[in-house]
């Protein structure tokens, strides 16, 4: 096998990598008027809102390159600001990427991270319209910026939900947690006997839910066809605990979640049990899902009941009876939030 | 002399922390629809152009905390990108800002660079609408993305310079390199004895310069009130020979730039003569000044002879006669870019 080339970024020059990396941007929409090459980007909209998100991973604390591959790193810090984009009931559109890296990254190693964020703009239909690139004295940082549009109206926010409205989640939870203690428990195997093969067998959903999640904008297509109006909605990324406790704070409501109700992939459930840990918990406190959490008046019922991905969980109460959760054995315990990791 | 309280973030937590810091958020524009506290920010735009723009600091790098002002690296971090908004002719209205910090920094650190990125929101007009705050393992990093508004037609790319158009810059140039190599004088004095009190004294406009650079959001209004459509733009970021190869190369034209013309301040001569350095090559090569460089048609000379903050330093030609430095001898030399910093 013949040695893939090095280059490092000195020799390309700070010009010379952005133009490697931006040579291959198509752009997608018609509202991109310019995009990368200029001091900013313009972009132009009807009589729609424009929505902006951003979100900064710093490796060490969001990502681990000991068992990140850079494309999927890259993939899922545009999937993650998409989510953010999706959980306003918005169309993302536009993206700026700024990232930051030492010296012992080489080109083809910051090829590697565009690489997944270009298949994921393809994925999304996004448009890379700026951003920067530059040097760090330790470490990689990736802040990524995604602006969506939605017709004026439409806008989702926290704070809409009412009483007795349903409490819905897209797809299932937990995943990104367990496949994560997975990744963790074989990365400790490893640094001690780098021989051992790791044991990622039969796991390949759960590993693809941590590496490589989706955000739902296919939701959002879905919400758009059937007339569902969602009353409030959140994307789950701190877990499903706090995200309920955001729309119940914001909203002025309380909730009923049904522990019964919480959507697992049989994967979730083995790897926990595998591991002895609840997959309730992974669910309530795991986060990195990137689905989607949302409420809808019961008048909506019809609309989403056939979906068969989205599950009702609960529904919203009066503020004053809290935010429970009604276990298996018809116990009702306070949520509590929990959230394991450094999202929003 | 009471002790300053220092609270651990840890102690705040992160939600507590992004609360103590977007409590003081004001909202100007009407545009403004959502700020902080959902997943994303809406904004509202008639029949205007969005422009948006990046950018990505970290430590060591960008700055240097041995003599940067935390107050001033967030005034400046902002400042940065809302030229950039200038450089489109566009007037800026919305922002996000992320930042990563290691354990080192207090809560009251982050709290001075959020009085500085405030004081530049106030200054500047802009709303903070969003971003993301969270740890990293060394060092600071900061990720601004601001958001301009532009009439349709009205923006201003590099690429529009004619031959025969005047080449024009606002104020002054080399004051912010020459403020950098004061303070880097200083820092190294005081590095071999820290009992010696920093000469800083008759110099604080080029410190100025460097530690609180101002966007040219005022010279907008002017283009507006005067009529005056630049035909190409760019921020001075990289220094004055690099920024008008890319309204050259972006253009497909020449230029002649006369060495006599280019603006130098007082203070920035007197520093250069000290340090024993060509006043020219700071504003050639030295960047981060942030003022404007822009090319008009002759027939808008009118509207701009009498600016005293707008000085002509030569004019485009055809792409055969090259990028030329016409000497005070009158000598024809090419015009080289030698970025110093890691601007764009």
């Amino acid at each position: 096998m013949s040695k893939e080339k090095i280059t490092s970024i000195a020799e390309l020059g700070e010009f010379g990598l952005i133009d490697r990396l931006t040579e291959k941007i198509k752009i997608r929409n018609k509202s991109t008027i310019k995009g990368v090459g200029d001091d900013a980007a313009i972009l132009e909209f009807g009589e729609k809102q424009v929505v902006v998100s951003t979100d900064l991973l710093t490796e060490g604390i969001h990502f681990n390159l000991m068992y990140v591959p850079l494309q999927h790193l890259g993939y899922k810090a545009v999937a993650v600001n998409v989510s953010d984009i999706c959980a306003m009931n918005a169309v993302p559109r536009q993206m700026t990427v700024s990232i930051a890296l030492s010296s012992k990254f080489s080109v083809e190693a910051v090829e590697e991270i565009y690489k997944g964020i270009y298949t994921a703009c393809e994925r999304y239909g996004v448009d890379l319209v700026g951003g920067d690139t530059t040097s760090s004295l330790t470490g990689l940082t990736i802040c990524i910026t995604v602006i969506g549009e939605v017709e004026k109206g439409k806008a989702v926010l926290r704070s809409g939900a009412k009483p007795n409205d349903l409490l819905c989640v897209t797809g299932d939870l937990g995943g990104a947690y367990m496949g994560l203690q997975l990744l963790e428990r074989e990365n400790e195997v490893f640094k001690v006997n780098p021989k051992v093969q790791p044991q990622l067998d039969g796991y390949d959903y759960i590993l693809q839910r941590q590496l490589r999640p989706e955000a739902r904008v296919d939701m959002i297509g879905i919400f758009r066809k059937t007339g569902v109006q969602p009353t409030s909605m959140i994307d789950i990324s701190d877990g499903l605990s706090s995200e309920i406790l955001h729309l119940c704070k914001n909203s002025g409501v309380g909730c009923n979640l049904y522990e019964e109700k919480v959507p697992l992939d049989f994967q979730t459930k083995k790897m926990a049990e595998e591991l002895n840990i609840n997959p309730l918990v992974a669910a309530l406190n795991g986060g990195e899902d990137y689905e989607l959490l949302f409420t809808v008046a019961q008048t909506d019922f019809d609309k989403i009941k056939n979906d068969p991905d989205i599950t009702i969980i609960g529904h919203m109460t009066e503020a004053s009876e809290g935010t429970n959760l009604i276990t298996t054995g018809g116990s009702k315990i306070p949520l509590i939030a929990q959230g394991w990791n450094h999202g929003k």
